[in-house]
């Protein structure tokens, strides 16, 4: 299904990988970004986040490095770049999403020269992501992030938070280091974002307090948009911002970013539900073991169906090992499985014409459009 | 004491105020910064705190107004301009001090017009003082801030931190968005000296966990001018920034800040064990009987007298109600009084030859001095 939201997949395309991975060694580093060739297999997002690493962690780790003893222990612990105890670790934490999105945005609308010149404003989104995730993870006391226990368990609370606020200020202190022109705007654009995200962090923890009854559908869209969807709009509208784009683009890149965001978290949740263990790593229906109010569970409990007030009760009581297969069932007899495919699709159909108003070629689109993919069947 | 670290005081000055408060009535609000005929009472740091307030606070509430609901309700709970309800509250939490000073570097070296216009930039000061109090208030556990309970208290800790990482956001938002000149060098500034906050609220924390045999006079000293040095320095810089002084001058006015901030902390810990309790409010000794690691207590157990160990034991165990006077004796007789009165006198020194070597004339210094001397002795 999930393949099926950008366009149809010819499952012949996935099978010459290798071949398309050694053509592809061939280029010089982010030369191909927004090349045509590039789409010609489905592994493109793959090779883009990869030559995003390369363009993107020398001047993230510099950053990193030039942070006083206490932040720079937690922060590359968080990164991946260190054990607890500092001896120097694989790295490799995190996809780079938003960094890619910041160059395949450039790249899009100014061309590799750029996307050469927006590899610091790349850095600044992806400071900024992590700078939310070591604080969210002490404000939710998550206890584990990427297969690693989370920071604050590691340094405890003040460590993480101040490695937090240390790396909010890195991310805004390298824009406004920045000679390009575009600068100051990304790093209003970024500032604003920030608010947004907590906004977001604070809707997420207030859901959470609350019984499944007492949250809107639109609530919970409101908080993703928020919490998922606003730096992937902004890191899109940062590139579009230093590729010199006119406002009306930047706009039409933000929103581009948005869509594809709470696309790709309808997707997440109807995998949480859905998805095949064998391919998400996770039990079916973990999701409602958790008892999370993913967006699904609450289209169905907001469905005035009789499935819904099963869920419902469902929902208010402890539960056996059998009621996790009639929740599910209940949940997709309420309409919750149909109602976040056909919004998920809807929301990636606005992502391309968003894109598509910006940038009308289709070949010049294709990176982001790969990302975007990407994103929407990254945990199936 | 504390008066004499910059000039001897006249006390007949302090009696005709309300004749110089009247006078002052007359003059625009600002218009004064830096006139020779502002220094001519000795409360001319109240009124430059009272015009800083009013050039400061309709641009602080509309940026604070502009955030989302939860960390509005925070942020103006902080500030004093809500009780915890929502309902208006009278505002004054804090004497503005960071902002006066980013004004009076401002006008010193730029006069009225660059005054003028550093008002964004000393919004964007007091925003980041205030997310600093906003955590630091979380990781210490402090219940109480200005009289009042402290935000975590009344909104939780996930509320309070994300309050305070919005007020990050709009500082560095404001600069980013602000059109002078300067604006740039200045977040760059203010980012760096986050960073640096940072790493003196670690070194705080860090120090309180260790029995006081075991902290360093140099790394106190290290810790206090990161903690609360480094902003009042980045406070002044910023000023001069805006008056467009050379990166000379901009330095001096750093380390005029930093010194007086430093000779501020050691004023501050002398009245803490020897200040009179009718005039600090708080009983004799009280910073003693919390255990605090003030300087002079570092100095006295560093001294390597025999004064030293006698006060290594007291503080070693659990006191009853004479031990108290016993330990002040034992700080005295350590030379930690004379260590921290020399230091102070010292660092205000220092701080006045920065000024001059940027400000050579007296006359155009006043405000700036008058400050200085206003928080070397505001808790007297």
């Amino acid at each position: 299904m999930t393949d099926s939201l950008i366009q149809p997949v010819d499952t012949q395309r996935r099978a010459p990988r290798r071949i398309g991975a050694q053509a592809r060694t061939a280029h010089p580093a982010g030369a191909g970004d927004g090349h045509p060739a590039d789409a010609a297999d489905g592994h493109e997002a793959e090779e883009i986040l990869r030559r995003t690493r390369a363009s993107v962690d020398p001047e993230l780790r510099a950053a990193l490095d030039g942070l006083p003893g206490p932040m720079r222990r937690a922060a590359l612990y968080h990164f991946g770049w260190q054990h607890p105890d500092g001896s120097p670790a694989a790295g490799g934490a995190g996809k780079a999403l938003r960094p890619a999105l910041v160059l395949a945005a450039a790249a899009a609308l100014g061309g590799p020269a750029a996307r050469d010149r927006a590899v610091r404003a790349a850095v600044a989104v992806e400071l900024v992501h992590n700078f939310t995730l070591l604080h969210d993870d002490v404000m939710d006391r998550d206890a584990t992030r990427r297969h690693r226990a989370t920071a604050w368990t590691v340094f405890g609370d003040a460590d993480a938070i101040l490695a937090g606020d240390a790396l909010q200020a890195l991310a805004l202190g390298l824009l406004a280091r920045d000679v390009h022109p575009a600068a100051p705007a990304a790093a209003a654009r970024l500032a604003d974002c920030v608010v947004e995200l907590c906004a977001g962090q604070h809707a997420d923890t207030a859901l959470e307090g609350r019984g499944p009854g007492g949250v809107g559908l639109g609530e919970v869209l409101d908080m993703t948009e928020a919490k998922t969807g606003a730096l992937l709009g902004c890191a899109c509208a940062i590139g579009a911002l230093y590729a010199g784009a006119s406002a009306q683009d930047v706009d039409a890149l933000d929103a581009f970013g948005r869509e594809a965001g709470l696309a790709f978290q309808l997707i997440d949740d109807i995998i949480g539900i859905w998805g095949d263990p064998r391919r998400t790593g996770k039990p079916a229906g973990a999701d409602l073991a958790a008892r999370k109010k993913s967006l699904p569970v609450v289209a169905a409990l907001a469905s005035g169906t009789p499935a819904a007030a099963e869920l419902a009760a469902l929902y208010a009581r402890p539960w056996d090992a059998e009621d996790l297969e009639s929740t599910v069932h209940a949940v997709e007899r309420a309409g919750g499985r149909d109602w976040a495919q056909v919004e998920a699709a809807d929301r990636m159909a606005r992502a391309m014409q968003a894109l598509s108003r910006a940038i009308p070629e289709p070949e010049r689109a294709e990176s982001l459009l790969a990302l975007a993919e990407f994103v929407t069947r990254r945990t199936s």
